[in-house]
C-alpha cells in the first residue's frame, strides 16, 4: 500500500477506542449496546470525547445521533458524511457498527492532525438504533434523521423492558415528537454522499482471502416479530393423538414446510435466506407434561428482491393456513415489516474500487445479505456506498473479530474517497 | 344411588373446601400451587384445621405430607389409606389432586359424624410435589414417603428461582436427610391397601356418559426435562442456506421425525403418546435476526408398556444422530427419566366395580394415561387401586371442571370401598 496508508499512531488510536468501547458495554463473552439506552449514550459520549480532544466540533441531531465535523474550505458545497451504528444486538461482536464509526472518525482526527482543510465539509456520524433485536424494527436512528419514523414506530415495546421507544428516545434527550413529521433533520440535498464502512456479517471475505469488499446492494427483508400458533392445552398423559391439538407440533411442521419451500425457492433461482430466531412456548403454563397451547416465533426473509420477499412471505403464510385447518390449530400473523432492498451509487461504487487498484488493495464486489442504515440513505436520494471489512466468525455474536490492518486498510480506503466524492 | 351416599351437608362441605383452597391458591383464571411451597402448606394447614375440627388426628410425616386419621377397632390391622396429592400445575385447575383428597377426608369426617368405628384405622393422607412441572420429577412426596428418594433428587432446581429441592424441603418443615436413605418412613406391610380418587384427566368418561371410572393400570413414562441442540449463531442475512447450523430448523426437522415415528408405532399396535411440552431458543441471546445456536425444549413419552417407553426413546435419540451429522449440529439429552408403569390391585379393582353395580353407579374399566401416586404405592408392594371421576376440559389447564355430583358418586364407592378392603 501506498504512504497514503494511516501511521501506526492512528493504528494503535483506532485498536484503543475500540478496546475502550468494550469495555464499557462488555457483558459476558461479547458487548451488549442496547439501542437507545445509557449504554449507547456512553459509547457516544466517549466518542464525541475523543473528537473534541482531536479538534473536531461535535453535536447531537434531535434523533440523538452524534455528529463529529471537520468544516470544508468551502462552505457552499454539500457535506460528505461516513459512518455507522454505535448500538449491538446482546452479547453481540464489538466490531458490528463500531468499526464504521471508529473509521469515520479516524478519517476526521487524520485531517485535523495532518492539518488538511477538505474542500466539503466532513462529518463523521454516530448512529443509534440500527438493530432490530430492541425495538423489533431496525435503523431507528437513520430513520429519525431522515424522517421516515411514524407515530407506529414511537409504540414500538422494548424487549425486556416493554416501555416504548418513545420513552427511551426521550432518556437520552432525543425529541421524539419532531420526528414523525415525515420531516428529514437535514435537507438530503445537503449531503454529497454517505459512506459506510461495515465489517462483513458473512464469511465471503475470509473465504476469498480479501481484506475489503466494494458493496453494490443491500438486501431487504420482510419480518414478523410474532407469529403465534395456539392449539389446546392438555394433559399429556391423558389425551390420545388423535384429539390433540398440540401447537409445537404444529409450529414444527410449518417450519419444516418453511425450510423445503426456501430450499425449493433457491432451486428456481431467487436470492433468499430464511430465519426463526426465536422460538417459545409460554413461559408461565408451559410444563413437560402439559401438552402445548401456545407457541410463539418470529419470521424473516431476506433477498435482493422485493417481490421474492412478497411472494414468499404469502406462501408460507397460505402453507400455515393448510396446517391449522388439519390440525385444529391456529397461527396468527402480526403485521409485516418490510425494509426494501436498496442499490448503492455507481459511481461511487466505481470510485472506491478504483482507489482499491490505486492502492494495490486485493477486492471484490460483493452483496450485502445484511441491511444497513447505508439502504436508508440510498432510499431517501443520497448517494450511498459501503466498504466491507473481512472479519472472522461472522456477527451478532460474541466471537465476532477483525483484523485492525484489515480495519485500516479499509479507513485508507474510506480516507480516499471522503476527498474524490463527485 | 342407594342410602349410602353422602348426604347434602358432606355435599355443602366438599363444595366449600375446594372453593376455600381455591381461594387460597387462585392465579388469574386457574390456580398455581407449587409443590414444596407456601402455598401447598398453607393447603395442608387448612385441610389440617378442617380434619381436627372434625374429630381426626393431624400429623405430618417427615416428607412433609399430611395424616388425618381415624383410629380403628383393632389397631393390629393394617390401616386402609386414601388420598392424592395438593400441588398443581402452574395455572392449573383446582381438581387435578385436591378432588382425592376432600373425598378422602369426607369419608373420614363422615365416620366421625356417623359414630362409626372402622375395624382398620383410616387416613385421608394430602400427599406434598405430585406434579413434575415444579422440580422436573414427579411423585417427590410419595417418593419420600416411601424411600425412594435419591441424594439427585434433592438437588433438583426449582424451575423459577434455581433453588434445589433439598432448601425447599427444609423450608416446609421435612427433614431431606432421612428421606433418601432407601427406608420408606412406613412399614408397607402396615397398609392394607391405598385407594386414590382423581378425576380423569382425559375425555373418555366425559364422552362415554359414565360419571366414574375404576381405573385397572397405570402408563408410566420417559422423560428428558431438557434436550439441547446447539448449532452456530450468526447474522440472518449474511449467511447462505449451505452454510448454516440453524438450530431451530434442526429441532423442527427432529420434531417433525419424532411426530412420524409416533404415527407408526401407533400403527403397529403399541400404547404410546408423545409430548414436546417445552421449547425455547435462549432468551438472553436470540433475536429475529440472529441465527439460533442454541434449541432446548423437552420429551416425553407414555406407555403402558415399559419396553415400548424404551425402545421408543432409543429409535428418536438416534434419529437425532443422524439430523445432527446432516445439519452440522449437536443434539444433547440430559439423563432420561423413568416412571414404571404400574398394575393396580386386581382384587381391590374388582371390589370396586363390585360396589359401583351394588349402588347402581354406571361406571366402565380404564387405563390411566397419567401417572398417579397411587402407581408409587402399587410399585412399593402396597395393594393400590384408583377411582376416576369425570371431568370436563381436561386437567393441567384453568379450564378443567367437575361436576360435585360426580366427586360425590365416587366418594361413595371410595367410603363403601374403605370398609371392604380386605
Amino acid at each position: 500500500m501506498s504512504d497514503r496508508r494511516f501511521d501506526a499512531d492512528c493504528t494503535e488510536l483506532a485498536r484503543r477506542m475500540l478496546d475502550d468501547v468494550r469495555g464499557l458495554s462488555r457483558d459476558g463473552p461479547g458487548v451488549t449496546r442496547p439501542s437507545y439506552s445509557d449504554i449507547e449514550t456512553g459509547t457516544l459520549a466517549y466518542l464525541a470525547q475523543q473528537a473534541a480532544a482531536a479538534g473536531l466540533e461535535t453535536a447531537y441531531d434531535l434523533a440523538g445521533n452524534l455528529w463529529m465535523t471537520v468544516a470544508g474550505g468551502d462552505p457552499a458545497l454539500p457535506r460528505v458524511i461516513a459512518g455507522s451504528h454505535a448500538d449491538s444486538v446482546p452479547q453481540g461482536g464489538n466490531f458490528d457498527g463500531l468499526a464504521g464509526i471508529v473509521a469515520a472518525l479516524l478519517c476526521g482526527i487524520r485531517m485535523r492532525r495532518e492539518g488538511v482543510v477538505p474542500k466539503r465539509a466532513f462529518t463523521a456520524l454516530a448512529l443509534r438504533g440500527e438493530e432490530s433485536a430492541w425495538f423489533g424494527k431496525p435503523y431507528l436512528g437513520s430513520a429519525a434523521l431522515l424522517g421516515r419514523l411514524t407515530e407506529q414506530d414511537l409504540a414500538l415495546k422494548h424487549r425486556d423492558t416493554g416501555h416504548p421507544l418513545n420513552f427511551y428516545m426521550r432518556e437520552v434527550g432525543a425529541d421524539p415528537g419532531r420526528l414523525v413529521r415525515g420531516k428529514p433533520l437535514i435537507d438530503p440535498a445537503s449531503v454529497a454522499a454517505f459512506l459506510e464502512l461495515h465489517i462483513e456479517q458473512g464469511p465471503i471475505l475470509e473465504d476469498s482471502g480479501l481484506a475489503v469488499g466494494i458493496v453494490t446492494g443491500i438486501r431487504g427483508n420482510v419480518r414478523h416479530l410474532r407469529v403465534r400458533c395456539v392449539g389446546t392445552t392438555g394433559h399429556s398423559g391423558a389425551v390420545p393423538k388423535s384429539l390433540r391439538q398440540d401447537a409445537v407440533f404444529a409450529v414444527a411442521d410449518f417450519l419444516s414446510q418453511v425450510e423445503s419451500a426456501w430450499a425449493q425457492w433457491l432451486q428456481r433461482g431467487h436470492d433468499l435466506v430464511v430465519t426463526t430466531g426465536v422460538i417459545q412456548t409460554n413461559a408461565a403454563t408451559h410444563a413437560p407434561s402439559v401438552i402445548a397451547g401456545e407457541v410463539t416465533f418470529s419470521l424473516e426473509a431476506r433477498s435482493e428482491s422485493q417481490s421474492t420477499l412478497t411472494e414468499f412471505r404469502d406462501a408460507v403464510v397460505a402453507r400455515s393456513r393448510a396446517i391449522g385447518e388439519a390440525r385444529g390449530v391456529r397461527f396468527e400473523f402480526d403485521a409485516p415489516v418490510f425494509s426494501s432492498p436498496a442499490m448503492l451509487d455507481a459511481r461511487i461504487v466505481d470510485l472506491l474500487a478504483a482507489i482499491c487498484a490505486r492502492e494495490h488493495l486485493g477486492h471484490m464486489r460483493i452483496l450485502s445479505g445484511a441491511g444497513h442504515d447505508a439502504a436508508l440513505f440510498a432510499n431517501a436520494g443520497i448517494p450511498a456506498a459501503m466498504i466491507f471489512v473481512r472479519n472472522q466468525h461472522g456477527s451478532h455474536n460474541p466471537e465476532e473479530d477483525m483484523r485492525i490492518d484489515d480495519l485500516m486498510a479499509g479507513a485508507t480506503v474510506l480516507y480516499e474517497a471522503i476527498f474524490a466524492v463527485p
